[in-house]
């Protein structure tokens, strides 16, 4: 598994030209030959150095963004965040394309991009939700009793977190087959994805303290997507009472690129109605944190989903307020994720499972293959982008790529 | 909550004098006025300065043993590890009680020995697994189809792992009190302890490559105790279907000390019989890792359990192969329990929840007040010790102790 991923530059799976424009100011971390890793800003196809562009500057951020992950600039928090903003929306329209500081992306490795702290995964799509629950609990009702009262979500491996680029082996662990009273081992025949938004949060805090909704930008820096890896035969037979371990554990992929919390503001709508009243702690009336972020999957290159996140039921403000509710902390470099993001509509289910209903029916991809899960060597991409500040002008996020590598032997 | 434990060195509740002899070699880092904190090895009820000590011995391990964290020595791994015992089989014994490298307990603080990378708490004892099956799902089978099959686990948040001592705030949480349909934001009524075992892994492994039961002793350096605070009435509503989250993410205390695997070579006992044959990856014929620990809790001073480890259906190294089978990777600093420790017999049960059979039948104090769960201001203290290479010297496990605080006004 390579620890860096190319930094390819093209547009992708209708990502619009310009995503990566002065407006989106992307942040990640990237590898040079002879150089320690350092803090990169995005523009177009290329990334700035932005931690000696800061120095050249004066900016007394220069510290903090030329170190070799986010972690530190992000420790800074909102003010920090805000001041480099307001540098860099001088700077970098009128950056001469020529300028040293500026590296094109296909010179570079990327890497990931902060150190994961504690990573959650939530279940924040009422439609992604109910088809779960439909194909792994058939007759009984499809979503928990407690899914419209709360975020539902659960505690996933950090340590396993891995950069958009980095090759996903194929797990091996237990099933237990159709009509078979016993399990057996085998390499996983539903590998899937999960085509998800992650929240990267920078500010801690204290343990015992609940973050209202209303600070969610006070805590949470930036975006990023997700991918997150799912063996459905493993987790269909290990997941009860206690949830998803190893068919979720082996892999989770994120993108290269956090896009600043900053620069979605054109892109914030109301979430959808809510069936119950919620609790005053998820009452979001004053702070609605919907975003209309556009997702697409492609499979083999062949674009086969387009998630559409505004949608969501809950949003990541909320699930940052119940996260904490109860009084866990947060840290630098926490990840929560959105979970699968599918629409009503089936072209825009953000799962396999979803989009072939269990296997049920297969994708036919337009090079006359069919898919169910994903086979060796399948590589999948997903990408997403929102309404910038004017429609020359939208934002990106950074794509999440990932190719199936083969299991290892049996044990 | 506080950073630091006091360092209290009294024996406790039933743990043998001499428990924290020589053969123990517990470790801890160690907090005084106007000193970095540095790791320390237990003797009696008192603390070596053991990197200083090593420097003076001319040992290279000097370095790794001087830092804040147990972190740089656990990498160093298992060759260190043995260099290091056999190094202090030979000073303990013979240090002057006067040396002037020895602290006595009461007048240092402990820290938190290790960084917690990635948290997982198994659930391992048969009965523990079969009470909560009836409690939190009557009229179902007690254990899930998966239970005897495999190491049912999952993931808690690393972030809210404390050290022993810290006050463990109520959490504040949706409940769906009996009969209503809509949840409300209470304070827990049904605060709950979980005493377990943990086990931390020194060095890590790679992504994608399975850790065998053959390699436990190479990654895993040594057993610490562990309280899962639970809040039993948020746990109860938000399970279904991702499993536990804010029920056990506001905190986990784990003791100040850990106690190297190798401290416990004679306490090895073979795991009870399976009752199915199992998986190859966890058949542990050729390697029992049984370890006859015996638990003891008090809640205000009064004991009130004492479950026996030895009779947990899955072993520690069982566990961890579990864990990797499916290519999850480990590092320094993983943290894994065994779940809650509960033997057969009512007084060995290791929760509130199974003491009291759900708050059905209170705990009745000897000073003659009762409990179901948690009052504001208890204190619990879990206790181990494991036989050693003879009866005169028993081997100790740092304890585990946390007073609860009130909880904060509703949100």
């Amino acid at each position: 598994m390579s620890p860096a991923a190319p930094g390819a530059g093209t547009v992708l799976d209708g990502v619009p030209a310009g995503a990566f424009g002065p407006q989106t100011q992307a942040h990640g971390v990237v590898d040079r030959p002879g150089e320690r890793p350092r803090v990169g800003v995005r523009l177009h196809d290329a990334v700035l150095d932005v931690g000696r562009a800061a120095r050249r500057d004066g900016l007394d951020l220069a510290d903090a963004l030329s170190e070799p992950t986010l972690d530190a600039f992000m420790a800074l928090g909102p003010a920090a965040w805000a001041q480099e903003r307001e540098w860099l929306d001088a700077l970098l329209p009128s950056l001469d394309p020529a300028d040293e500081l500026l590296v094109p992306l296909g010179q570079v490795g990327l890497r990931l991009p902060f150190t994961v702290a504690d990573y959650v995964d939530f279940y924040a799509s009422r439609e992604h939700a109910s088809n779960l629950g439909a194909l792994f609990r058939p007759g009984q009702p499809p979503l928990p009793a407690a899914w419209t009262h709360l975020p539902v979500g659960y505690h996933g491996r950090a340590g396993t977190v891995v950069v958009s680029g980095t090759g996903v082996r194929r797990p091996v662990g237990q099933v237990r087959p159709p009509g078979s009273a016993a399990p057996e081992v085998v390499a996983s025949r539903r590998l899937d994805i999960e085509a998800e938004v992650g929240f990267v949060v920078g500010i801690g805090s204290v343990q015992g303290e609940p973050v209202p909704l209303s600070a969610f930008a006070d805590h949470v820096f930036g975006v990023c997507l997700v991918d997150d890896w799912s063996a459905r035969d493993l987790q269909a037979w290990e997941y009860v009472p206690l949830g998803p371990f190893l068919g979720k554990s082996f892999a989770t992929s994120v993108s290269a690129w956090v896009t600043p919390l900053s620069s979605l503001a054109a892109a914030r709508v109301p979430a959808p109605p809510r069936e119950h009243p919620v609790q005053a702690y998820l009452d979001d009336t004053d702070h609605p944190w919907g975003l209309d972020l556009r997702l697409g999957v492609t499979l083999q290159g062949h674009h086969v989903s387009s998630p559409p996140f505004a949608g969501m039921y809950w949003t990541a403000a909320q699930q940052l307020a119940h996260l904490t509710v109860a009084g866990a902390s947060l840290r630098t470099g926490d990840l929560f994720a959105s979970g699968t993001v599918s629409g009503p509509g089936r072209h825009q289910r953000g799962s396999l499972i979803e989009l072939t209903w269990g296997g049920a029916e297969p994708l036919v991809l337009p090079d006359g293959t069919t898919r169910t899960f994903l086979e060796d060597g399948d590589e999948v991409v997903v990408t997403a982008w929102a309404p910038g500040p004017d429609e020359e002008h939208p934002v990106g996020l950074g794509e999440v790529r990932g190719r199936v590598l083969p299991a290892r032997p049996l044990p």
